[in-house]
């Protein structure tokens, strides 16, 4: 019974990497880089684009693929920014998928203008657990931690922060105001996944928003050689 | 292809409720009531059993399983509080699942004192998306909605706000230090789940704490009649 399970699983995760090679060659043909934005439901993923997409990113034109299982709040939110927004949705048939996948991805690609934009964001579904799973064709992921969950989230979700190559600690304006030991949380980073590159920033005060602006066009800029 | 996509989950779903069923009338034998405990990761579930458990929930003897992807810290937190707590890791095999189901919860089942409890709180995997689609045999089910998530949660997570009969609305010795329009919070909730119990509370400052635990006593000494 497990071992079927087990065959079923690594059968899917095999046929989301052919599609996320496939939805890789279109993004090459087109030039485009992508990055994969995950973290928790709350943590601050649309927050961030916000204040990053308010000022230019070098010469970069950027696009958002938004995931959502229901609704369109974050597309709307980044729909004054003037930049290539697209919507998608896993509500389709049950309570929802709650990971975008390659195929879901791939599903979106016609509605975005890959001609017009140098760098992609994918949005994934606020969830620390399967997003980490699925490639979905990207150049590099980045993981959203805020300083509200607590310390302990890399120790309860080791995957997800291995699975990245940027930790993004936000919400760094309310340290002041909770019990969040930054050096426990940098131990317990470590210990998962060391040396990983890491940036604090607070998408309310804006504050690590240039650095991670920075870090954004070194990947738009950068040959197709990583991953 | 989706259709079969379908077909399989929607096999797995009924499976669950069959082994959810089992485990529901192992609970009624040993005269257990169950809260199933969900939120996204870091809203302070384990925090809030804390303070829960630090008082005396009228004569109710409770006990705690904790689920989590990896690890124990959530266990470790609450060993000194005399209850018995049991832990269940759901990484077996891939990245983890991300959430518990029936089958996970009866594996647990032996591990349990049930003759020397009253009431069996399970607190689920952190995950605002898959929880809600799983039952495990419980009576009630309760969401932890922390403030510092943002008010657009009911409206981007529906199912889960829809799938609870208690929202706890934790962190609101925050309320001063963010932007959280509480009003507009529950404005969503009211879109989703009109009229669910809802309750303020601060597991930092115990406020509300109180109203929790007399919810928490009424769940343990209702006859099973509902759900």
């Amino acid at each position: 019974m497990h071992r079927t399970k087990v065959k079923v699983v690594q059968d899917a995760l095999d046929a989301n990497n052919t599609i996320a090679r496939a939805n890789r060659d279109d993004f090459d043909r087109h030039g485009v880089k992508v990055v994969n934005l995950m973290s928790a439901p709350g943590a601050g993923k649309t927050s961030l684009l916000e204040r990053l997409l308010a000022e230019p990113t070098g010469e970069l034109r950027i696009g958002v693929l938004e995931g959502d299982v229901h609704g369109s709040v974050d597309a709307d939110r980044l729909a004054g920014l003037h930049v290539p927004v697209v919507q998608l949705n896993t509500d389709a048939g049950f309570g929802g998928e709650c990971h975008l996948d390659a195929n879901m991805v791939r599903s979106a690609l016609p509605a975005l203008p890959l001609h017009e934009i140098d760098l992609l964001v994918i949005e994934n579904v606020g969830n620390l657990v399967c997003p980490a799973e699925f490639r979905v064709g990207e150049d590099a992921r980045i993981m959203v931690s805020s300083v509200t969950e607590g310390e302990d989230k890399p120790l309860k979700y080791p995957l997800m922060f291995r699975a990245c190559e940027l930790v993004l600690i936000n919400k760094i304006d309310l340290l002041a105001h909770i019990e969040f030991d930054l050096d426990r949380f940098l131990y317990h980073l470590d210990q998962v996944h060391p040396d990983v590159e890491r940036m604090q920033v607070s998408a309310r005060t804006g504050e690590g928003v240039d650095a991670f602006r920075q870090w954004m066009a070194k990947v738009g800029q950068r040959e197709r050689a990583l991953a």
